[in-house]
């Protein structure tokens, strides 16, 4: 499989979007991505994992980063794209081949940047931060990550997005007593033991703290369930996979301080966390470019990895085709107009020039 | 893996615990016994599948069927076999390896019988009863399972069991719909809808019905749970396995409407059935039986493959050593007096002798 940059943007992102590449799988569309970077003199181009990074070396004062992960949330019959009316439609569509296939064109196509560039095409986005491609890069390869701005692609609806929130991931798990279930009250049941946790969750009521004038909005949610040992036994143990989305004013110690409580008398064990990053939209280099894009900047609900940029030191917003409400959603699609507008603007402000 | 014949019951119950035999993995066993028994040559011996079978043909008046299964549930840290103070520990101790050793002892030594005798080892009695090796067998080989009364060495305290509970399993699904776990309020979680499903259940009140002067007891478990897409997905769907054991005044229609009702506006789905059956001691083989081991016979909880000879029309009764309270628990243990005795007891019963 191999992908034809000249090819305009939408072409381009329904050609990504055929080459499945559910985390974990990511093969093929990284050998494909990389294929496609080395064919282009004017970028060095590395590879880690299937990770691929690909950077201008003109030796400008200013470096900015454009990065987008290649990974997807699983399928839900919803492969191959499908074009209709101007929307691009399939798993990936929105989060986030719309901002690759844009990030692969501005590669190919503005040789001569105002500042140098790093393209960064990651892995492993969609699962626990600690196969997450752009993470590892930054303890393999720090230099390569190194920038004085960084965009991310995700879905934003062509407009910026500012911060993000911070998730978390607990197991909640209730202890019982094998037995027969044919003799049930010798045992005790930890499926129903669990009954309590869900209904505490279903009561759960959303802080939608506002920060810096932008409002964002927490959740607190089952992700996963498990507990039986075989069809006629009292299972001993049950599950629940619980993620917490945390607004960014909550430190991780906070988060977790909460979650704690909240499921209070019940054994929780945190299986992944991943700060939030504040808006930042006093930082001067985020200012300019959002006088670039115009526009009023939104939160960002989701968390991103502009928090791993905003652990660096280094400025970063969200600014991607597509309306995150649709990823990993069975109908994910993205209007074609969101992904030329994105290549439009990055074009104007990487070059200077106006189209 | 060989089987030693001439050592005693409780040598000869060891040596099956110590051939791990969980269900759909009964090759080993299967062929250790297939092996014991072709070495007798008063014995005909068949095999189907993972069930062996081995008849006297001495062309008597009456025929005895005595069966046990040979597989167990999963392991659960009780491998191999511990023998403390004339208990002997393990995986299969109890559910029923004690049961199979007495028979493969009465095979051996008891060359002429009362009655014709049928010796029935089958796999696969503690999955989903679509695979049960004495079910296969009434279908593919309904001439070996024929007998005038029917001996199911199932664990009942070395007393006879009468009757037993019948089994039914259902699925109760809850939908959701899909979202990203960062907008959480745009899904609707399937698991968090599953809480009232456990709430009920945890709120059901067994009913204890007598019958026949033997007093039953129901139970309504969850023996599974599952749900989940991905970690930042909202999940659309949750199933919970539900296991009804009813009692065997209820037919298999009573057992499903009392379901239906129980989980009223929840989508059910009904997976495995398997009728109980009523205790039968009217009955004039039973009757005897009963009068020749004596004591009071108890109901029998948990389903056995009692309710497959009854359906034929073969007086059955559960009779085997063991407390079947320890049955799939993680301390499963026989104690080597109950082997003895039921060895002891069929022995005098099928030669007309006494110790």
């Amino acid at each position: 499989m191999s992908l034809d940059l000249s090819a305009d943007v939408a072409s381009l992102t329904e050609q990504l979007v055929n080459i499945s590449s559910v985390s974990h799988d990511e093969q093929q569309i990284a050998d494909a991505v990389e294929a496609a970077l080395l064919s282009l003199p004017h970028l060095t181009v590395t590879r880690r994992g299937h990770t691929v990074v690909a950077r201008t070396d003109l030796g400008l004062g200013e470096r900015v980063v454009i990065a987008g992960h290649l990974d997807t949330v699983p399928l839900n019959a919803n492969l191959p794209a499908r074009l209709e009316e101007g929307i691009l439609h399939g798993l990936g569509s929105c989060d986030m081949k719309g901002g690759d296939a844009v990030m692969l064109k501005l590669a190919r196509d503005v040789t001569e940047p105002l500042r140098d560039l790093t393209f960064i095409f990651y892995e492993a986005e969609e699962v626990d931060s600690v196969h997450n491609g752009l993470r590892k890069l930054t303890v393999s390869d720090p230099d390569l990550v190194e920038a004085d701005f960084a965009i991310l692609m995700e879905p934003s609806n062509a407009a910026i997005e500012a911060g993000c929130q911070g998730t978390m991931r607990v197991d909640v798990r209730t202890t019982g007593e094998r037995s027969h279930s044919a003799r049930s009250w010798k045992g005790v049941n930890a499926i129903h033991l669990a009954g309590p946790v869900l209904a505490r969750l279903s009561d759960y009521v959303a802080r939608e703290p506002e920060i810096d004038g932008l409002t964002y909005h927490e959740g607190l949610n089952a992700t996963g369930i498990r507990g039986g040992v075989a069809g006629n036994v009292i299972p001993d143990e049950c599950v629940v996979e619980v993620n917490f989305r945390f607004a960014p004013d909550r430190s991780e110690d906070d988060a977790e301080a909460f979650v704690r409580d909240f499921f209070e008398g019940y054994d929780v064990t945190v299986t992944d966390m991943a700060a939030g990053a504040l808006p930042g939209l006093d930082r001067p280099a985020a200012k300019a470019f959002v006088d670039a894009v115009g526009g009023e900047p939104q939160p960002k609900f989701g968390w991103t990895d502009v928090a791993q940029f905003t652990k660096l030191g280094i400025p970063a917003v969200n600014f991607g085709p597509g309306d995150p409400m649709f990823a990993h959603k069975q109908d994910e699609h993205v209007p074609i107009e969101h992904i030329e507008r994105c290549e439009r603007i990055l074009k104007d402000w990487l070059t200077g020039e106006s189209a």
